[in-house]
């Protein structure tokens, strides 16, 4: 796969985003890791595995404790791609902005101003 | 999967990451969205399937052109989770335009300035 799917895919999990909030806080251990999760050490280990092949985390070298960090750089390619879109999204707000009796004529069925 | 995993998941292959650019030009048939790609009409069906599933995606009711649509709340969902992270990475530009020596310090294999 290509990097950015790689990313997205590793993404793609509700434990493995768990675990990078829990990153984002500063280094762990493997076990540190597990503790919050009801799953065994080498299910944490798998996750941490797809993390590590999508660069979203490094292991320290330090003995057998090998630390684990977050690393931003694949959550910045994900960012820049949503970069097009958020356009969409800020012209959308925009509009509604400018003309805000669009909204209300299309909106009919939660209108409670009429008798 | 919860919502953000299935958005993840289907954002995770670069044929789908494109016909999702496609759409934000505007709405376009299956065909019109094969088009570009080196792959199958139900090649594509599939992957627009996948997006469909992950609300990515809506189709048109009109007889059987059925043109789709890019929905953009699941990527405003990608967006907001990003925002915790986003905070890392600005973080670091801060500290590295605060403490500006403090990059070359550590730079020491690109520094062309040396004799």
């Amino acid at each position: 796969m290509d990097p950015l799917s790689d990313t997205l895919f590793a993404l793609a999990d509700p434990t493995r985003r768990a675990i990078l909030a829990r990153l984002a806080e500063g280094e762990a251990t493997v076990n540190e890791l597990a503790a919050p999760f009801d799953i065994s050490l080498p299910g944490v280990s798998k996750h941490l595995k797809i993390l590590e092949r999508a660069r979203l985390i490094s292991r320290g070298r330090t003995a057998q404790w090998r630390p684990c960090r977050l690393e931003t750089a694949p959550l910045q390619d994900v960012d820049g791609w949503l970069t097009d879109f958020r356009t969409l999204w800020n012209d959308h707000f925009d509009r509604l902005e400018t003309y805000p009796g669009t909204m209300q004529a299309n909106d009919d069925d939660t209108d409670r101003s009429k008798p």
